[in-house]
């Protein structure tokens, strides 16, 4: 099988096995994330009270946390689950909303990373400034690109902590310490509509959940995403119906589509 | 009349009624809560904070307790409302979504319970889980099916409590004790989209504060719902477009569309 | 240049700019409120954290201060994000949701007018509880219509807190001491969604963060949220398909559409 192929049974094997996602996640896209979750297959749960949290992460095949509209008492949440997935090996996606935004978010997520996320999803500029909070040491400090940066930024974090790095944006880049993964799909209409990288976050959360090799699974949720999202925009008006077209399309998409669209190296 | 008159002419009540129904819902749902109440003629109300959600309760016409994204500050709020609803006579719907997932949701439920809620609407699941949490023996230990075990499970929690029981499924079922009523409208699709099992709490908390027969109120909001995502689901390419073209439908509904597909029984 | 073409100069600008505004609002708009801003071309950020809350206003061109489902908890943040915008000469935006409807949110109204919103949006109701809130004695009290009435209510808050004043139905006021504008656009089937207000003030916030004359920012957000909306009702079904078709307009009106469509005296 081409990767192409293998990507698309993949994204057969989360609808057929519809895992249970638990997400913490912020309050402005808790909706979206549970629709795109719902359209591709997986069942979503939201919690993060305390007293129940641990045993959502039981129930659940992955964890995704996402720190969007953190605060003090959400934190302990975030905390206990990320600390629980790591103890019983459950996988879990960490999507650090903002680093670099403000002290508080950067030494929240230091915390987050000594539980060893699974898979870390964010934008160049997160993920650059996460390799920083770390002190992990930037080798390619004369590049000029951004996305050399991040891509740098990314092999750091991998080394640190061994998850797999996904850096979102016009060009998809997965690092996971072997070789570097590009998905050229997606449209810039898409970076119009709020939460996309949230539900980027979401869908890896269900695709590890089911998917052995965690990066063909992060492969196949941020081509579904990406290519979904392309083929959505030729259909919509604006960010608008782009977002509900989305949704639909995560759910309608067919194989031929699917090996049409892709563009993967 | 017929029983289908009867509900067609409830929907048009609360159109011309308006009522204020005050919720406290869940962070995934809330908007779509909110438009679907705005859809079919009710006005909401989301507010929690302790210092003004009695104050909440008395200025609306019925309250609706939602425990989907349930925390320790939150428990607070419901506990308050659900007992100033209770002390004051107000009607009010207890949504208990994940009842049995976790023993933190149970025990929430457990003292919801205490303060009467008018009527209680979850999936089977979710009343099942509901009776067991409350030590009510269920008498059909040998059904085999799931639906006959929500029904022995409905009626217990009837007799305990005295609240009206909606289980909502593929049929919907309505069990208050004299008779049970049997609705056979809906999708599959609606499965796909995220809390329209919240928008039917809701609904039945804005029929409930306009209607004075409880069992014909709950049975109105149902059948609106289910037929409105009915005929919604024709017009709609995936769950995206389905959530927007049933709050379109809900508000646009006519007799005609309500008589032709209504299944009660 | 006519008062037509400064307003869409001004919607012109804020494409360009592409401001970073601050929100602190409520759980039910928030995804809205993020959309609507990415689609006039400003760029959201909600954060509310008691830790960071300062840093976000710092790092943004305005805030957006919306109490709509107010607690004790965010209480801290809108106070510490209201003080900090007044400190440093941060424009912001006050929405008073549910002003009148209690003490909790009558005496939060009062602390946060203490720290000189630059804009106040509300619709009469509020404009005129939150005038009585304050004491600021009602000069009409003669005045029969309610618009009137919010106007006087108007006029005294501005003088005693030098905020431009916004009272939006169905004809927009803006009252800023020396003149007031009327804006005559918008449509009935806007009420049926929930959240636009919340949108309007959000709007408002994109626009005084670019443009130096602040009545002018305010009227440019409130036609364009307006118009906007009178334009996609033709291609709506109902308030569902209304919510999806606005965030497109907003994206997509042209300078044609914008002064065809324009009332304004």
């Amino acid at each position: 099988m081409t990767m192409e192929e293998i990507l698309w049974k993949h994204i057969l094997s989360v609808r057929q096995k519809s895992p249970l996602v638990h997400n913490i996640t912020n309050f402005v896209v808790m909706n979206n994330t549970a629709n795109a979750l719902l359209a591709v297959g997986a069942s979503p749960i939201m919690a993060h009270a305390l007293a129940e949290v641990k045993e959502m992460v039981n129930i659940s095949s992955a964890s995704v946390i996402n720190i969007g509209t953190l605060d003090e008492i959400w934190i302990k949440s975030m905390l206990i689950a990320a600390q629980e997935a790591n103890a019983i090996q459950k996988p879990w996606v960490l999507d650090p909303v903002g680093a670099g935004a403000s002290s508080f978010r950067n030494e929240t997520l230091s915390q987050l990373l000594n539980y060893h996320p699974t898979v870390i999803r964010g934008n160049a500029s997160e993920i650059i400034a996460l390799a920083k909070v770390n002190k992990a040491t930037t080798k390619g400090v004369d590049s000029t690109a951004a996305s050399l940066e991040a891509i740098d930024a990314a092999k750091n974090l991998h080394e640190q902590y061994g998850a797999i790095i996904c850096i979102s944006g016009e060009t998809d880049i997965i690092v996971d310490g072997e070789k570097s993964l590009f998905i050229k799909n997606g449209h810039v209409l898409m970076t119009k509509v709020t939460g996309l990288g949230c539900s980027a976050s979401a869908l890896i959360g269900a695709f590890i959940a089911c998917i052995e090799n965690k990066t063909e699974a992060v492969a196949a949720a941020m081509a579904l995403l990406a290519i979904s999202g392309e083929i959505a925009v030729q259909e919509s008006n604006g960010p608008g119906s782009l977002q509900i077209n989305l949704i639909d399309k995560l759910y309608n998409i067919t194989k031929e589509e699917f090996m049409t669209h892709i563009k993967i190296s």
